[in-house]
């Protein structure tokens, strides 16, 4: 897939992998709505196989493969949930997958992988470290890398989620989704031009790690340097694929403050009695900075994941 | 309502209650299935109105009142989840609630009572002074007194539960529901009965609170005396209403460990991502406990709910 997916692209890539993935829920919550004076429809990726959305564009990714490149395996480096995509992806297909992590990973995290049958490989916590690492075994083996979010692949099965919300949902006003490298962005923003009717795309993204927020101001992909936020898995940057993308068909990026996304996890374990990870309390942590702009709105807000250590969590 | 709920008592419940009540999701886990080797159905209480299956007996039981009863408010004594459902039904059907608390009840069951608007009497922590202080609300206020297991109006409304399952999923061969009061037990045991095909009912029981238990083996109601579980929603005793219902028609009830409980409270969180209280879990853990017994089966188990304290976790 070498541009960008058109609809029929995500029609077919969803029939595709529907019978690999869950169809998550839209949850809603009577007395969330009454607090925000909105109507909220909550996409539980939380749910999604391996806990996050990142295994609707890892399916397909390697759907598309060839016979002979699937049999050489795949390859990836990550720290989250994109390496339990891609483990969990590769066994559930029977190919190998060598997966690159940096040796602090969390314990927690390198275990799902390993749980999944993945080789992992330790490598020094450097972007750098990774790539070379990765290239490496790329080399040697001949498996196929599949990158977490510059790949109209991924983008495409990530764009999966926000069509069924819109095939679920009738006449939303806005989908917020939360903003790291942008697969999950990009590929919702795909999905409301496509699928929607009048559906605005909103980004919500921590202030501690504003780069996509930046980037769209300024029209240039600005790298994420040091991003200081709870939620670990918005800490990198947009990408070309995925930026050209958003620029076109996303509304704006709302930043939020950390405390805010701490509230709001609490809020939907609390009330919604789901278990959420700090980004994917993002989107909503965005509702509550911004009650105004959302109220008497029908908001679509997407739940990306729910991989969160529970002797960890932050209150 | 002066006797065991017929089947048309519950169908006709179920359709009064509906619009008020969520129709709770039944959630799957294909890894918890395959570290079971059982087909595992979640029926989601944790998602009902208040955060647990109590309310549909409240609202049941407040559709049932006459207006001239309706006027003169509701009472109860509860420390625990049938206090808020009795708070929420009473303020959706604009009348008032009373309700009696222990001093020592957590701060936060407190709160959530407050929230909803009910008047709160706290009183001395014993079953005397909770039976007193209410008995002289009921008789200044005239309030109805609306226990929380021992009447069949509650049962009939706690029945719907297991009967949405078994709409839901064909040919169970259990349900697990936990057991303290009976209410919840008895009235999946009537719909299972009247709904089901041939699907038996399991109670599960924490071993340090183990009165149904004993009760059910001995024929004769043992008070609950001194219980040591963390499985607040666990440490009542059977009643007349609910043992003779529970006797007819559960099968087994089946003990277990209060380690297998906050096992089973965590695989839940960690697998489902769901939030679930220590006695909404004691049904998988009778599970954990048994695997032998439920290997190959069709199991309904129901998460009857989903209160608990972030800050006070078991792990």
């Amino acid at each position: 897939m070498n541009s960008i997916p058109t609809k029929e692209d995500i029609i077919e890539c969803h029939d595709k992998i529907k019978s690999f993935i869950n169809r998550t829920p839209v949850l809603t919550s009577t007395t969330l709505n009454k607090i925000f004076g909105s109507e909220l429809y909550f996409k539980c990726e939380n749910f999604q196989k391996i806990g996050a959305f990142k295994y609707r564009g890892a399916t397909n990714a390697v759907l598309s493969l060839s016979k002979e490149e699937l049999a050489k395996g795949i390859a990836t480096h990550s720290s989250g949930n994109h390496a339990q995509a891609i483990a969990l992806a590769a066994k559930t297909h029977k190919t190998k997958a060598h997966i690159v992590m940096p040796e602090n990973a969390p314990e927690i995290k390198k275990n799902a992988v390993y749980e999944y049958g993945a080789e992992v490989t330790l490598c020094e916590p450097t972007q750098k470290a990774r790539e070379e690492t990765l290239a490496k075994i790329v080399e040697e083996t001949g498996a196929t890398f599949i990158h977490p979010y510059n790949d109209y692949r991924i983008i495409c099965g990530q764009a999966t989620s926000a069509k069924e919300l819109i095939e679920d949902v009738d006449n939303l006003d806005f989908i917020i989704a939360p903003v790291s490298g942008g697969g999950l962005l990009s590929g919702t923003s795909l999905s409301a031009h496509y699928f929607g009717e009048k559906v605005k795309v909103i980004a919500a993204e921590p202030k501690g790690a504003d780069d996509a927020f930046r980037s769209f101001r300024d029209n240039k992909i600005y790298p994420s340097i040091n991003p200081q936020t709870i939620a670990d898995g918005l800490r990198t940057a947009l990408c070309p694929k995925t930026f050209e993308i958003v620029k076109k068909h996303v509304s704006e990026i709302l930043t939020v403050e950390e405390e805010t996304i701490i509230k709001a996890m609490r809020l939907l374990w609390e009330r919604m009695k789901i278990v959420v990870e700090p980004s994917g309390a993002v989107s909503f942590a965005s509702i509550i900075e911004n009650k105004e702009k959302f109220g008497g709105k029908k908001v679509g807000v997407i739940v990306s994941g729910g991989n969160v250590d529970l002797n960890d969590l932050p209150w």
